[in-house]
């Protein structure tokens, strides 16, 4: 049964997370859980893989790294990819819910070419809010955004929302002359303006097969960001894009939009972004992505190029009003928004831990002194920690049943209360409550006498007087 | 891309979580991360697929069961099957950590006939709490045992622990005439004695190849069950039996365990059960399950085969000493528990919500009321949720710019507290505030009229109010 040459590590482009770094993750889930219950979200967990054929279709050439299981006799099955996609097929199998905002946290999967130290990995959480229903136009979607920036003010980071209408960049193409069969192939080209000069984009377009004069058209349009209001002004004044039907619808939803932002106070942190397209082919209207960046270090045009490419997008989103009806019952209109926790948690930097030394967060040290012959107090130390476990206390005492003093005193540094035990006091009902003070060497303090009857109380009372 | 025939359904043996039973299982997650906390864990995340040479050789005959990922190029992986065996992993790979006591609650998938009602699902969540290292004898068991206490305790379930040991069974087989080769089948039929008759248990004794007279032999010992120190008295007290270094062995593990358990108040959960046997091929030492039954329940057998039998265990583990050395490198004694929390779940049994109404939780509902022209003041109520959502308060108002009154009372049933927007009023600078009351039919009542610049503190002082 026992093998010695086995490759000791997780698969390709997965990790362990461990300790602090955890810690962290779970606080960054709890902190956006609570602003997705104020926006009245109910959560749901769907299976790890789907059924292979729901998955299918759905995301363009990027189904090629999709993690399939083995045929093992049964249904073919593959690893989710988003959150989206089983979603709208929950949303499919419960024609009840007509109007729902659901939330959900989860990994996915993605067989890309992983780079660990920026944080793209293939196995990944997403973070997921979507709000499904019909509803008046751009309601929904603006409260999408109200999500973007309640969460991010409450985990204390400085970001803008870049944003952009699906049928403002199909007209915007249409205009400059793109065939119809080159929309998505042009559109996923502008989409990397964020991480390359306009030179090798307009290179990747030629390559494509645009004419000269079509590329520079483009770059003409997309090349535009900032203020809603501004860039709207831009897009109707233009005779040409003004005339084209689906620029016009878009601006009007944006126009909505605009008003609805301000009503929320946070129009500051959108900036319009006619070149942002994102790769899914499912988006069907707003779509919008987040960047790390104060909004007050963004000059009017909301760019900043080296923290956008450094960290990339750590949200991203948008509307997807035909995925539902896919399944083949009735349509359902969507817009939702997707948080990347895993950057999240790298921007955040977790406190650094000693390899070795787990953090355990204790509140309280049982330990034993005595001279050499006296028995260690393990059945005191278990019964005292106990009645800690008992009261909520976090406690640890060392698992031996004769433990030296210097491995006690070792293990109890740092925690912010140590009880000592003793035979003498013992007899006399009493133990030693002493506090951790790291300002003060106080190797010989030996702490309060205290009646052992009173030990849990007092140190309830101790904890809570704590900042 | 549409399609109109794929079969709505998620794959045989998974199902999706939803609403009040996801935030149940939630809260249990909660009280169980607490509980581990305490006791000083630390919490562990690996990978949901692991390299399939690491898995194999760990379960025995059920690893049939394990799911495997397709080969698409690179390296050959499967799902993982529990979280014991990524964690030996981890611990193979990390050998700074001697001593720890980790935690991980995920998800583990095993391709079993699926039982959804009895709630015996192919994918479903582990709780797992493990203490590794060398330290003395059983004293990590007891805090294991103790976590289990305090973890149901903190749930509000009576139980029973069923403790046995690997030495001491090996030890009953051995001195009834068990063949070494079939030692570990027919441990596995003993193991069903909570779920069958002896009769039938013999019977496939019998088929395996015993001899009447060592089957009859077997069942007179595991037949046997009770408090610790009586079962440890017969054991010591026949001399074939006193005479097996196995068995001597597993009750000198045993007497030690007892004393800690009364050091930690914690004897009268535990039965000593002697067919407790445990499917897995690692375990070595204690092995312990959980069953649902409040203690006072039990009689002087500490059995209630029904309850055991209608739910199954609902919490299971064990030690392994042997497991991470596997690997290759060092050897890590270990003893861990796993908890079965969606079983927990079926038993706490969450609030019934009606299908199509997702329970919100909000706590204020903001709506304008008006005549026919007024303009549904949706800026307003945006504005207004806002400044609620921003104060961390679950509020909403119905996404349309002009909401029929109904709509908007009906919306409001059963949230605690109603803001009113009327024009006259917010003219004046004022908003109306009205407290649900469920025992008043209070439709005519439109609330007090209170500053618009005092709404969000009047509204914290409200909610804080609540129980």
């Amino acid at each position: 049964m026992s093998r010695s040459n086995i490759q000791l590590k997780t698969p390709k482009g997965t990790r362990d997370w461990f300790g602090n770094e955890l810690l962290l993750r779970e606080r960054i889930f709890a902190t956006i859980t609570d602003v997705f219950k104020r926006h009245g979200g109910t959560p749901l967990d769907t299976p790890v893989f789907e059924l292979k054929e729901i998955l299918s279709e759905k995301y363009g050439e990027d189904s090629r790294l999709m993690y399939d299981l083995e045929d093992q006799g049964g249904e073919l099955c593959s690893l989710r990819f988003d959150l989206t996609v089983p979603f709208a097929r929950w949303l499919a199998m419960k024609p009840k819910y007509t109007y729902i905002k659901r939330y959900q946290i989860a990994k996915v999967y993605r067989r890309d070419q992983p780079a660990i130290a920026r944080g793209r990995l293939r196995e990944f959480h997403q973070c997921d809010f979507d709000i499904a229903g019909v509803y008046d136009p751009m309601v929904p979607d603006a409260e999408i955004l109200c999500v973007i920036v309640d969460v991010f003010e409450a985990l204390g980071l400085g970001i803008t929302i870049k944003i952009n209408h699906r049928r403002i960049l199909d007209g915007l193409f249409a205009v400059a002359g793109v065939p119809a069969d080159k929309m998505r192939s042009i559109s996923s080209a502008v989409d990397k303006l964020d991480k390359m000069p306009w030179e090798d984009v307009k290179k990747e377009m030629l390559e494509k097969g645009l004419s000269d004069e079509t590329a520079d058209q483009i770059g003409e349009y997309v090349r535009r960001s900032g203020n809603i209001n501004d860039m709207l002004e831009t897009l109707k004044s233009n005779d040409k894009l003004a005339s084209n039907k689906d620029i016009r619808a878009g601006v009007e939803d944006m126009s909505l939009l605009a008003s609805y932002l301000q009503a929320f106070g946070i129009d500051g942190s959108v900036s319009f972004d006619c070149s942002l397209a994102r790769g899914l082919d499912y988006y069907s209207g707003l779509i919008f992505e987040v960047i790390m960046q104060a909004p007050s270090d963004a000059g009017p045009e909301g760019k900043s190029p080296v923290a956008a490419s450094q960290v990339g997008s750590i949200a991203a989103g948008g509307r997807y009003d035909n995925l539902v009806g896919m399944f083949g019952k009735r349509p359902v209109p969507c817009v939702g928004i997707s948080f990347g926790v895993d950057r999240i948690c790298t921007i955040l930097q977790p406190p650094s831990e000693k390899e070795g030394k787990a953090s355990r967060n204790l509140e309280v040290y049982v330990m034993a002194i005595g001279d050499k012959e006296f028995d260690g107090l393990l059945l005191e130390r278990m019964a005292i920690t106990r009645a800690l476990w008992k009261a909520g206390i976090r406690a640890e005492y060392t698992a031996k049943a004769k433990p030296r003093p210097l491995q006690q005193i070792q293990a109890a540094k740092d925690v912010p209360l140590t009880i000592i035990l003793g035979e003498e006091e013992l007899a006399a009902g009493q133990v030693r409550l002493k506090v951790f003070r790291p300002d003060v060497n106080d190797k010989k303090d030996m702490g309060q006498l205290i009646a052992r009857e009173n030990l849990v109380a007092e140190v309830e009372k101790l904890l809570q007087r704590k900042p």
